[in-house]
C-alpha cells in the first residue's frame, strides 16, 4: 500500500513491497494487547490535558472514542483494515474515524516505541497476576496432597537412597514453586516502577533497552519455572512406569495409543517436561536477537512480543495441567512401602557404629562391607546375622536389630526441612501460612 | 470429551480434562500438513492392497474418499470437529463418515507415530524445494547486482582495510548462500531415503529418533543460513547509515518513524538480522526438548511441528525480502570511491619494500612507521615526501608514487576468489554455471 | 585405581576405568574452591561439636589441620594426589594424613553433595562481591566521563534521530548497569539465606535443586549483564569507525593487523561484544543439562562448576576491560557536533505547528513533506525558505527560524531522564548518591 | 608490554593494558594447535618458493627452523614468552630467534587470520579422524553386544509397548551412530576442500565467514551426536534402576556415595547424559557470537577455538566412556523376560480379529475392552476365558490362545529393521559390512 497513509509516510514516495509489508506487520499477534493499548492511551490523554496539550473537551472526546473501541474489541466486531500494521495504528486509525481531528493530538510527544513499551508493561502486569494465581493454585493442591502419610524410597542418581515421606517429596516441589512465585513478584515490582526519567510527556529512547532486559528476565523466569516442573514431571513419570508403579495417573491426564490397545501414556507429564525446552528456546532466541544491537530502538526488538505471548500461554497451560495431574493422581501406598529395602538403611548401620565411637568415614566403610557381604550371600542386609556383621566390625552386637526400622529411620531427620513427621507437619503449616499471605 | 470416541479410547473410562485436551491437541497447527497426510494415506492404502490386507475395492473406496477430503481442504470447507486432536484423526474421522467401515482398515499395522513421521517427511520435502527456489532467486539477484564495477573500502574489524570491488563483496555472500543451498540438498537426500527397515507395513519405533535428528538438522540449517544473512544485513545496515552512505535502500523496504518525520529506517534489514535469533531459538528449544528423552516416541516430540513450521515460514519470508532489498537498493559509487584513503594502501607500501628485498615482517614495521608519521603530520599517507619516507627506510625512492593507485592495488589479487577484475568476472561466470545446474 | 581407597569404596570390588576416572574427576577445576571448602569444613566441625558428635579436642585438631591445609594451598605447595577426585576428597585425604582418625569424624551426617553446595555458596558470595566492585568501578568511570558537555546525534535504527548530549548517552548505560548491580544483590540475598530446613547436621536432598536454580540465575544474570555491555560495545564500535569518527580508542585497548600496517582495530570492544555469546552459551548448556532430570542429586549437576567459574572469570575481565576502555577513550567533540544536521529537527518543526494548533499527526505529515522538499532540492532542511515551507502549510512564518537551534532543541527534554542540561546534571547527582550508598 | 614488539606494532605508541593483554591473548589455549601451525607454515614456505618470494635456501632455513620448533614442542621444552599472544606469534618469534632474517619473509602475503584458519582446518581434520575412530569402536562394541538373544519390553512413552529383542534395541543405537559417522565424514569432506579462491598467496577475507560456519557445523554435529547418546544413556539408566533391573553396570563405570554405603550410582551414564547440554551450550554460544557480526574477520571470532577444543575433548571422552560402559555391562535376561506381560500382546489380539475380517480400528477397540476387562478382574490379559473375550466380540474362539506367545509375536516383524530373529541377524550383517568399509 502507499506509504502516504502510514503513520510515518510524509516523506516517502515509493510503495511498500507486499511481502515486506507482511514481514513488518505485527497486528496478527500484537492485537491481543488491544486492552492494554486502550488503557495506555486513555492515561496518556489525561496526561496531555494536564500538560495543556489538549483541552478538557478534546480529552473527553478521546476517552469516549477509546471506550467505543474497547467495546468493539470486547464484542469481537473490531475490524482490522489493510494498513493497520500494528495494534497501535489500528486503534489510532479507528479513533480518527470515530472522533476526527482530536485523534491526531493523542500522539503529541509520544513515539510508537513509547506506546509499545507502555502496552507491553500493562499486558505483562496482567500476565504476571494470572500466572501467580495459577501457581498458587498448584501449590495449594500440592500442600493438600501432602496429607497422605506414606514412606517410600527417596532417590538420588535414580537409585534408591534413603526412606522419605511422600509428603516430603511433594512439599519439596511446593517450596520450590513458592520461590518461583516470589521471584515473579520481584519481576512484577520492577515492571511497576515507572521508567526513571520518562516524564508525563517526553520519553527517553534508552528506556527501550531497559524494558527489553526486563522482558528477557520474564522469559528466563518462565524457563526456570518450567525447568523445575520438568524435573517434577520426570519424577512422576518414573513413579508411574509399570516398573515403579507408585502412582496411577487419572484417565483425564492420560492418553492411549492408536496402535496398542493396552497402552496408557502419561502424555500430560511428557508435555509438561517438553515445554521447558520450548520456553527456553524463546528466551535463547530473544537474547540472541538482542546481542550486539546498538542501543535504543531497532526493529529487531519486535521479536519480543511473540516470545512473551508464547511463554505466557505455555506457562499458563502447564501450571493448570500440572494442577490437574497432581490433584487427580492416585498413589499406591502398598507398592511404595514394599519398595523400601533394608540396604537403604546402610547409612543408619554406619550411624550405629558412629554412636559406638567409630569415625563416620570408617563406619561408612564397614557398612559398605556389610552391604557387599549381603549381596554375595544374596540376602537382604537385615538378614545378616550378628556374626556375619562382626566379620566387618567387632562392635556389632544384638542391639543392631533396632536399626532395621524405616519409621524410626526417618524420624531422625526432624530438623526443619527434614522428613520426620513433625518436620513435615511444620512445613505444611509454613506453606499454609505463606499461601494465606499471598492472597491477601 | 469421552475417551471412547478417541482413536485409542477402548480401555479408558474417565473423561479428559478440557485444558488437557487443548494442551494435547495439535490440530491447530498440524492441519497445515493436510495434503501430506492425504498423500501418505493414499500410498499406504496401496501398500495394504499389495499385502492383501485390504481388497482392491476397499483400496478404491479409500482413495476416492481421500480425494474428496482433499477437495474439502483445498476449497477451505473441511470442518474440524471437537475430538479431532490432530490432522490424522481429523482425516480418518472424515474418511469414516464418507466411506464407512473400510476406513477402519487403513490403520492396520500403522501407528499414528508412523503417520506423523511420514507426513512430516512429505511436508519437509516440499518445504525444502520451496526454500531452495527462494535461495536460488536471491543468488541470481546477487549475481546480477555484481554487474556494477566500483571500488570501495573492504573492512575487517569494522575498520577500513584494503580496497575491494563491490562485486567482490556481493559475490562473497552469493557464494556463501550457494553452499547453504548445497547443504539443504544434502538434508533433502537424507529426507528422501526411506528409513532402513521400515517395510511397507511394519514400522520400527526407533525410526522416530532418527527422524527427529533429521528435523533438528533442518532447524540448524535454518539457523546457519539466517546467521549468514544476519551478517550480510549488518554490512548493508552499516553501508546505509548516513555516515557511510554507500547505499540507499528502496522506500519499498524502508519505514519511517511515527515521531520523527525525517527518519527512514532500514526495517527490512533489521528484521532480517533479528530472525537468526528467532530461528536459532527454535532449534535450541527443540534440542533441549530432545535431550535426555528415552528412545522411541515420547509426547515431548510433538514440539517438532511448530518449530519446523515457524522456521520454514521465517526463512521463506527472509529470503524473499532479502531478494527484494538487494534487487532494489541503489548504490552510490561516488561516495564509495571517495571513502578510499591512501592509508588503505599501507600494505602495498610494505610490498614495495618486499620487492626491494626487505622481509615482509620488517617491511610491515617500516610501513607502520610511515603511517604514524603521516598521522603526526595530519596529512594523508600518499602526501609524505620521499624524504619523509626515507626516515623510515633508505630504500624508498621516487618510484614509490606508483603505489598510490587503488585500481592497480586491487589488480594484484587475481588468484581465484580475489578482487581483481578478471577474478571477479570468473566468479560471476562460475556462479552462473552453478545456477544453471541447479534448475536443471 | 582401586575403589577401596575412595570415599565410597566399601562395597565395590572392580577397579575404575582410567578414562572414566578422568571423566568423573572434577579436581582439575574445582580446586579453585579450596578456600571455600576449608571455611565450610571448619564451620561444620564447630557445628559437630555443638551437636556433641565430636569432642572439643577433636574439633581443635580438625581446625588446626584445616589451617595447615589452608597454608599449603595459599603457598602453592598442596599436592594433589591420584585418587583426589575433587577438592573435598583432596582436603579430607590431606586432613587424615595430618591429624589421623578425627578426620574421619568430620563427615558425620554430611554428604559430599552438602559439601559441594556449601562450598559453591561460599565461593559464589565472594564472586558476587568482586563483580559488584568491578561494576561499581565501571559505573563511577562512566559518571566521571559524563562531565564532557557536547551534543551529537542520537540514533534509533542506526539512523540519526534527534540531538542528544554525550553525557546522556553514557549515563543511560551507567543507569542500566546500576540495575544490573541491584539485581546481583538480590541474587546475593538469596545465596545468603540458609536453605530452609538444612539444620546444622541433617541436610535434605531437595536443596540441591534449589541451589542449581540459584546458580542458573547467576548464569543468566551474567548473560543479561554482558548482553547489555555488548550493546554498549556496539555503539562504541560504530562511533569509532572512520566513518563516524566520534571517538578514538586508546592504543592500550586497540591492536593492529599483522598484514595491514595502517590498521587500528577496536579488539577490546569486539571481545566485549563477543562474550555475551560465550556466557549465554554456558547458561543455555546448564539449563539444557538440568532439563528433565529427576529431582535431588544427579551427577549431571557437576556441569555447574565450570560454567560458574567461566562466567565469573569472563564477566570479571569484561567489566575491567570496559572500565579501561571507557576511562581512556578520547571523544572528538567537533566531529560529533558536525554530525548534527537540520533534518534531525524535523520533529521540532512539527512541534512548531502543534504550538499553532495543528494536531501532532497532521503536523508530522507536514514536516515530512518539508523533509521531502528539501531532499528534492538537495538542500538542508533549514535552508528551505518560508515560501517553500508554506507550500506544505500556510501556518509557517518567519519565526520558524527559531526552530533551527540544536541547543534549544535538547533543552525541551528537561523531564527526569531527559537530555536537557539540568536533567543530565540531576542524573549525575542521582548516580553519585547511589554509588555512595553502595560502598557504605 | 610495548606494542613495538608485537607483529602489528609499527604505528602504535601507547602500551597495552595488562588486563587487556590477557583478555586478548589466546596462547593459553591455542597452543594446542602447535603442530598444525608448524605444518601450515612449512607448506606456506614451499608455496612462497614456488612463487619466487623466497629462495630455495631461505625455504630450507625456514623448514629446518620449523622442524626444530616441532622438536621443542614435542619434548615439552618450548618456552612461551611474554608477548607471545598466540601460537602463531610464538612460533614466528622462535623462528626468528633460530634463523634470523628469513623468518620475516614467511609472512609475505599471509595475514594472521589466514594462518588461524589454516591451522584450525588442519587441527579439525585430525580431530574428526580421531572421533571417527572412537565412534567406530563404539559401534563395533554395540554390534558385538547384539549377540545375546533375549526378549524384553520395548517402551514408548516410558510405558511397556511390545516385546522386542535386546539386540534390536542396541542395534537401533548402533545404526543411529553410524549415521552420525557418515555426517562427520561429510563435514570432513567440506573441511578438506580448499577455500574457493584462496590461491597460494593471496587470501580473501570472506573465507573467514565460511570457515566459521563450517566450525559451527562441527559444534552442532557434536551436539546432535551427544543428544543421541544422552537418549541411549537415559534408556540404560532406566534399565539399571533397581525397579527395572535389566542391567548391572560394571563397577568400573559406577561410583558410590560418600554418605550412603549401599549406593551404586551410574555416574558414567549421568555424565554422558549431561554432556549434550555442555556441548550444545558451546554451539549456542558460538552462534550467538556470530549473529549480526559484519562480514570478514572480527575479533569476536576468537571464541571459536575454546568451543571447538572443548567439544572435541568432550565427545572424545564420551565416546570412549560409552564404549567402556557398553562393553562391560551385564544384562539380566531372566529379569528382562519376566518383565514381559500379556497386555503387551494386545495389539496381537487386535490382529487376531483383523485376520477374521474386522477392520483394524474396530479390532483395536475390542482389544482395548478386553484389556479393561482383565484390569477390572485384576488378572493378566491372557487369563481371560474365551467367554470373557466374547463379551467384547463374538469372533473370539479357542484358537486365541496362540496369540499369547512372545516369541511368535516378535517374529511377525521380519521386514528389514524389524525385531524378528532373521531381521536382526540381517542388521548385524549390514553393520559388520558397513564397519569394514569404514576402516578401509
Amino acid at each position: 500500500m502507499a506509504s502516504g497513509s502510514k503513520l510515518w509516510g510524509g516523506r516517502f514516495v515509493g510503495d511498500t513491497d507486499p511481502i515486506m509489508e507482511k514481514f513488518n506487520a505485527s497486528i496478527a499477534y500484537d492485537k491481543r494487547m488491544w486492552d492494554a493499548d486502550i488503557r495506555g492511551s486513555k492515561a496518556y490523554a489525561k496526561a496531555l490535558e494536564k500538560a495543556k496539550l489538549v483541552t478538557a473537551e478534546e480529552k473527553d472526546y478521546i476517552l469516549h472514542g477509546m471506550d467505543q473501541i474497547h467495546d468493539e474489541w470486547a464484542k469481537g466486531v473490531f475490524e482490522v483494515k489493510p494498513g493497520d500494521e500494528d495494534i497501535h495504528t489500528a486503534n489510532e486509525r479507528r479513533l480518527k474515524e470515530l472522533i476526527g481531528e482530536p485523534a491526531g493530538k493523542l500522539h503529541t510527544g509520544r513515539s510508537r516505541n513509547d506506546q509499545v513499551v507502555t502496552d507491553m508493561r500493562l499486558w505483562l502486569r496482567d500476565a504476571i497476576s494470572i500466572l501467580k494465581g495459577n501457581a498458587l493454585q498448584l501449590i495449594t493442591t500440592m500442600v493438600e496432597r501432602a496429607a497422605i502419610d506414606v514412606l517410600f524410597p527417596g532417590y538420588t542418581h535414580m537409585q534408591r537412597a534413603q526412606p522419605i515421606r511422600w509428603s516430603h517429596w511433594i512439599l519439596s516441589h511446593a517450596v520450590a514453586l513458592s520461590r518461583d512465585v516470589e521471584q515473579l513478584q520481584e519481576i512484577n515490582r520492577r515492571v511497576n516502577v515507572l521508567p526513571l526519567g520518562s516524564g508525563a510527556i517526553a520519553g527517553t529512547p534508552f528506556n527501550i533497552d531497559r524494558e527489553m532486559l526486563r522482558q528477557a528476565e520474564f522469559l528466563f523466569w518462565a524457563s526456570l519455572c518450567l525447568t523445575h516442573l520438568s524435573k517434577m514431571a520426570e519424577d512422576l513419570m518414573l513413579y508411574s512406569t509399570k516398573e515403579f508403579s507408585f502412582l496411577t495417573l487419572s484417565d483425564a491426564y492420560s492418553t492411549g495409543s492408536s496402535l496398542m490397545p493396552q497402552k496408557k501414556n502419561a502424555d500430560s507429564l511428557e508435555l509438561i517436561r517438553s515445554k521447558a525446552g520450548r520456553v527456553f528456546g524463546r528466551c535463547a532466541g530473544f537474547l540472541m536477537t538482542l546481542k550486539g544491537l546498538p542501543s535504543t530502538y531497532n526493529k529487531d526488538l519486535q521479536e519480543d512480543k511473540e516470545a512473551m505471548f508464547d511463554c505466557f500461554d505455555t506457562v499458563h497451560a502447564v501450571l493448570q495441567v500440572t494442577t490437574g495431574v497432581v490433584s487427580t493422581l492416585k498413589i499406591n501406598p502398598s507398592v511404595m512401602e514394599a519398595a523400601l529395602s533394608p540396604d537403604m538403611l546402610a547409612t543408619d548401620l554406619a550411624y550405629y557404629l558412629v554412636r559406638k565411637g567409630v569415625p563416620f568415614r570408617d563406619a561408612h566403610g564397614i557398612s559398605g562391607k556389610a552391604v557387599f557381604l549381603a549381596e554375595s550371600k544374596s540376602i537382604p542386609l537385615n538378614q545378616l546375622t550378628v556374626e556375619d556383621l562382626r566379620t566387618a566390625s567387632p562392635l556389632f552386637s544384638s542391639d543392631v536389630s533396632a536399626v532395621w526400622d524405616y519409621s524410626s529411620s526417618v524420624e531422625q531427620y526432624s530438623a526443619p526441612g527434614g522428613t520426620a513427621k513433625s518436620s513435615v507437619a511444620a512445613q505444611v503449616e509454613h506453606m499454609r501460612t505463606w499461601l494465606k499471605k499471598q492472597v491477601q
